[in-house]
C-alpha cells in the first residue's frame, strides 16, 4: 500500500514521498523499514522520528523532519481506520460451525458467525452480523441484537444468584427472566451476565464489557458504556448512558449511577451517584475529595509524630 | 392459573377476586393486565398498588386497596414457590448430551443432566439429580454430590497453584489431591475450584458460589455458605458453616473464618476471624470499627486544616 | 514403595526402618497407617509426630521420636519430588482429541496434548510437550512455546479492548497483533490474555498466572514471574523478571514494575515501581510505609476523641 492511499483512508495531510510503500504497522520501538508507526500522543513524536519506521501518523501540528508522515486531527481514529487495511484475513467461514449446538427454537439472523463449541439454548434470538466466538454459552431466551461480538467463554443468561433463607438453608428462587443484549455491544472473554429473576437484565446498545466482568440479575446497563475488566455488579444496578467503569470496580445492588459518570479503578460504589460524577475509593466518593484524603493519609505518620 | 390456586401454593390469605386469571409474573414497573407482582419490601407497596398488575403478593400486614392480593408471612419465599409454577419448560433431554466427553472410569448417578461440551475426567463421581451446564470442566477424581448445579464454564479440579523455588525458577509441585463438592451445592459460571495438593478441597453441602470466584487448593468451605462473585480464596482457607462473603472479597491462605460470619464486599481477610463476626475493610476488622474509621477519614481534610 | 527408595528420590537422611512400606501421601490431620506426611514448617513437627502417619519428611534439624523419617534440606522440594512418584496415572492419550478443532495453518509440535473442545485458530504455533486442557481457546496467530500448560477455559489472544471515541460511540480499533507465550509458562483456568493492538503481548518464560487473571493488550510480562488469581493488568504494562503479584492486585496501563518486586494482595499499582520493591495499598506505596499508615488508621477513632 502506498502512503498516498493511506492518506485518503484517514483524510490526512501528506508530508514527504507520496509513493512510499508501507507494508505493515508496528509499535514505535519495533518498527523497521516499510513500517508505519502511530504517534498517539505528541510526547512520542521524538522517538517515532528516531525509530526505524518509514513513515508516521502524527497529530496535525507535529513538526516532521527526516521522515514521511500523515498529519491528522485524531491519530487514534486514524489508527482504527488504517489497522482495518492491515488486519490479516481470517479463513473462518461465516455461518454456524458444525460443532456448535443451537436449539431448534432459536432464531439466527443473517451473516451470523458461530464458532466451535458455542451452545445456544431455547427461544433465543441472535441478530444479523453478530459474531459468537468459541465456547461461549447463550442460555435460554436470551435476545442478542445486531453487530454484537460475544468473545470466547462468555456466559450470557446464567441463572441469577437468588435464594430465600429457610432455617440455615438457601432455597433457590427460579430465575425465569432473560437477558437482552442490544445492538453493537461487545462482550469480552469469560464475562458472565446473569438472567433476571423476572423481567430482563439489559445491556444497552454500544456498550463494551471487558474480560472477566460480572453483571448480576436485573441490572440495566445503559448505552455506550465502557466497562473494563474484573468489574462486578450486584443485582438490580442501573447504569445510565455513557458511564465509564475502570478495572476491579464493584457496585452494591439496587443503586443508580448517573450518565457520563466515571468510576475509577477498584472503586466500591455503595449508593446512587449523580450524573457527570467522577468517583473513586471505597465507599466511592467524589474523586477530588478522595485525592485530598489520600494526600493527607500519606502524611499521617509524620502528623502523628507531631501530635504525640 | 387462578389466584386461588396460587393462594394454595403459598398458603397465603386471599384478598379480592379468587377467580382472577394470572398469566405471568413481572417486575412492578413493567407489569400489565394479568401479571402478578411481588412486594418484597413494604416500601414498594404503594408503587405495586399503582402498577398495571392484576394482583400482588405482599407482606401479611399490608393494607390493600383496589387490587387483589395474596398476603403472606414471607413474600420472598412466596416468590420462590410461585416462580416454580411460571418457569418456562425446557426441552433439553435429561442425560448426557452426545457431544459431552466423560471418561469410562467415571460414575454418573441417576437423572443427571450433562449439557454439550462438558468434559468429565477419570475416576470422578457425579451424584443423582445433578445438572452440569455447557462447557463446564470436571477434572480427574472430583467427587460431586446429589442435586448439585454446576453452571456453564465452571472449572472444578484445576491443578492447585503450587511451586517450589529453585534458583529463579518455579518447579511445579504435582497436585495429586482432589475436590469434593457435597450435596445441594451450586457453583456458578466460570468459577474455578483448584484440586488439593494432597487430600481434598471441600465445598460443604448447601453452599452457593457465584460467578467468577476462585477457591484455591486445600480450602475447606463449610455448609450453607453464600459466596458471591469475584471472591478469591488463597490456599488452605477454612470457612466454617453459614458464612456470607460479599463481592470481590479476598482471603489470605491458611486462615479460619468462624461460623455465621459476614465478610463485607471488597474486604481483605488476613487472619482468623471468630464466630458470628461482621468484618470489612483491608485488613478486615470489625465492621463497626471500620465504619467509625471511615467516618473520620471523610472529615480528615477539615481536621487537617484545623490542625495546621 | 519403601522408605529407602524415597530417601534416594529426595537425597534425604533416613531415620528408622528403611524397609517401611509407604503407600500414599496425606495431609497431617488425615494421615493413616502407611501414609507419609510432610513437615513443611517446623511448627507442624509436633502434630506430624502425633499423627497417624507411618513416616514423615522433615527439615534436616528436626528431632524425630517414635516414627521413621526422611530429613531433608528443603521439605518443599522433597514434596515436589515425592508427589511425582504418587501421582495417579492418567489414561488420556497424548495427541489431539478428536473433538478439538485446530486450523490447518497452525503448527503443532511433538508430544503435544490437546484435550476435548479446545479451539486453536489460524497460523498459531504450539511448542513441543505443551498441554492444553479442555475448552481452552487459542485465537489466531498466537505463539506458544515448549512445556507450556494451558488450563481449562483459558482464553489466549482475545481482541484487546481498544476503541476510539466518535461522538458518544466507541469505534473498535482492529486488534491485529498477537500473543507470545514463552517456554515453561503455566496459564491457569479461565485466565484471559488479550492480543496486542499491534506488536505482541508477551508472557515471559517460566511465568505462572493463576485462575481468573486478566492480562490486557500489549503487556510485557517478564520471566519467572508468579501472578496469582483475579489479578488485572491494564494495557501496555511492563513487568520485569521475577515479580510476584498477590491476589486481586491491579495495574494501571503503561507502567513498568521493576524486577524482584513483590506486589501485595489487592494493591493498586498506579505508577512505575523500582526494582526490588515491596508495595501494597491503593495507590500502591512502599509496604513498610503502608503498614505504618494502617497502624495509625486503627488508632484514628481514639486519636479523634482526644483531639476533640
Amino acid at each position: 500500500m502506498k502512503l498516498k492511499d493511506l492518506a485518503k483512508v484517514v483524510s490526512g495531510k501528506l508530508v514527504g514521498d507520496e509513493n512510499l510503500e508501507i507494508s505493515g504497522v508496528a509499535p514505535i520501538e519495533e518498527a523497521r523499514n516499510k513500517d508505519l508507526v502511530f504517534v498517539l500522543d505528541s510526547k512520542f513524536l521524538a522517538s517515532a522520528l528516531k525509530s526505524g519506521a518509514a513513515a508516521l501518523v502524527a497529530p496535525a501540528d507535529s513538526k516532521i523532519k527526516g521522515k514521511a508522515a500523515l498529519l491528522v486531527a485524531n491519530p487514534r481514529l486514524a489508527l482504527a481506520q488504517i489497522l482495518h487495511r492491515f488486519a490479516p484475513k481470517n479463513q473462518f467461514i461465516k455461518g454456524k460451525h458444525k460443532t456448535a449446538v443451537v436449539a431448534d427454537s432459536t432464531k439466527i439472523g443473517k451473516r451470523v458467525t458461530i464458532y466451535p463449541f458455542v451452545f445456544i439454548g431455547e427461544n433465543c434470538e441472535i441478530g444479523d452480523d453478530t459474531i459468537i466466538y468459541p465456547s461461549a454459552t447463550i442460555h435460554d431466551r436470551v435476545k442478542i441484537g445486531r453487530r454484537v461480538i460475544v468473545h470466547s467463554g462468555a456466559r450470557i443468561g446464567v441463572d441469577g444468584y437468588g435464594y430465600v433463607q429457610q432455617g440455615s438453608h438457601h432455597i433457590k428462587i427460579p430465575q425465569i427472566g432473560n437477558v437482552i443484549i442490544e445492538d453493537d455491544v461487545e462482550i469480552y472473554a469469560n464475562v458472565c451476565i446473569s438472567r433476571a429473576t423476572i423481567g430482563s437484565t439489559i445491556i444497552g446498545s454500544g456498550t463494551k464489557i471487558d474480560n472477566l466482568s460480572h453483571v448480576a440479575h436485573n441490572c440495566k446497563i445503559g448505552k455506550d458504556c465502557a466497562i473494563v475488566s474484573l468489574v462486578g455488579f450486584a443485582g438490580s444496578v442501573t447504569l445510565k448512558d455513557h458511564v465509564y467503569v475502570a478495572g476491579q470496580a464493584g457496585f452494591n445492588g439496587h443503586i443508580t449511577v448517573g450518565e457520563n459518570t466515571v468510576v475509577m479503578a477498584k472503586a466500591g460504589v455503595t449508593k446512587d451517584i449523580p450524573d457527570n460524577s467522577v468517583v473513586s475509593g471505597f465507599p466511592a466518593i467524589d474523586h477530588k475529595k478522595d485525592l485530598e484524603i489520600q494526600a493527607i493519609l500519606r502524611k499521617l505518620p509524620e502528623l502523628y509524630q507531631k501530635l504525640k
